[in-house]
């Protein structure tokens, strides 16, 4: 199932995608399960939101890809290296990406990001699919300068419209068979199987949530393959993942 | 004026101290104003909550002392050096700090906490005053192992009852009088004017502003300063910063 979060005629509702229509539901699926209010709107006349705004945090893995933590000269950590972009630095994917005056090398980070749906402590990872909601596709823009000289990546990961989302929330998602890529301006940048993940989502969720409290709608984005690479004023950037679609942002 | 959020005979409420006793606000001060419900209750009979929930994010400052910068080894910052500490982490004067069978050195950071009172975004440094609703007493708590081991601080400040906040909000405030005591079962272990932070909150607020977007309820942890050292279970851990009272909490 493809659920979105649209706005329409000065509303804005969830939706069930259905061929080019949504099916208009009665409020959000992750609290109030799947009523349809009956109507319907046309895909091309819905203005797509982010698909969720996360209520406490998005909890995001540094160097989950090999071939990425090498071009970042490193090697992958043996644990998953989390830390946290803030809720307000979500977009939605008919938003721009605002570049800050702060920082002269914003990056893509291309990355499969994953919807919790209930709250979640110290979940196992045998249990971690109970507590997945569904998946979209999240880019993890970094202002890379800032991240070398900060130490700590708050700040270069957390500006606001840092955190595209979107465009829609698949629940049913085949992980194991699905690629990712992103494209500036149509190039490919980055490009890589999910499979090539060294901590899965699962191990993820075990991890995070031995830590904190995940709470419904807080996002998880999994890391990145390697490719990543400056985007600048009027840039085009896409990431697509397949079965998942194409989460498109221009940058400013 | 000093305000508090309380449960009393089953129902939670927002009070101003009069004396001994709460007079009860008809809603949250920082969205609904103070209006008072005429109903009183003793401050004896209330248990206090956190203050506040963070709809989005409490920001900290690393290093903002130089005693404290000096004790972890290196020099202060010349820029404030922001971190997150989720929502999930936070609990209220009442509750106890858990330890995490993860960690084996868990430590307080005893610390002054600024509460936003209005989104703010790209605040002039002489403008700050104005998006501050209040101040309150926070413990930056820290597992100090993994702190050192992951490099990002994410997880070693993130567990949950890692961010105890209270016992009240004032909204006026004397900060360049204030001292602020860090005391573990009764020991001194952190004493410092607030006066010796190096980057004052105005600054953290302009600072962190031009970052993200801050939200009404979100909170600015200062810094902490020279003193910070292990809490083990059975410990009470006690802040006090004058004017502010003081922020008990007990560790299992």
């Amino acid at each position: 199932m493809k659920i979105a979060r649209f706005s329409h005629d000065g509303a804005i509702n969830f939706g069930i995608l259905d061929e080019s229509d949504f099916v208009v539901l009665a409020g959000d699926p992750m609290f109030q399960g799947f009523e349809t209010t009956g109507e319907r709107v046309p895909l091309a006349d819905a203005v797509l939101l982010a698909p969720v705004i996360p209520r406490s945090k998005v909890v995001c893995v540094g160097k989950n890809y090999a071939d990425h933590a090498k071009e970042m000269g490193g090697d992958a950590p043996a644990e998953p290296l989390l830390f946290l972009k803030p809720n307000t630095s979500v977009i939605g994917p008919s938003d721009r990406i605002i570049l800050p005056s702060l920082s002269q090398q914003v990056e893509h980070e291309g990355e499969l990001a994953v919807i919790i749906g209930s709250v979640a402590k110290n979940v196992r990872a045998e249990d971690a699919d109970s507590v997945i909601f569904g998946y979209t596709i999240g880019n993890d823009v970094t202002a890379r300068d800032l991240q070398r000289t900060d130490g700590q990546w708050t700040r270069a990961k957390g500006f606001d419209t840092f955190c595209p989302l979107g465009p829609i929330v698949e629940t049913e998602f085949d992980l194991e068979s699905a690629t990712l890529e992103t494209r500036v301006n149509g190039d490919v940048r980055q490009h890589a199987p999910l499979s090539d993940m060294i901590h899965s989502v699962a191990e993820i969720i075990a991890y995070a949530s031995a830590v904190f409290t995940l709470l419904p709608g807080d996002v998880i984005l999994t890391g990145t393959p390697a490719g990543v690479g400056p985007i600048v004023s009027g840039d085009v950037v896409e990431v697509e993942v397949s079965g998942l679609g194409i989460l498109r942002n221009s940058a400013v």
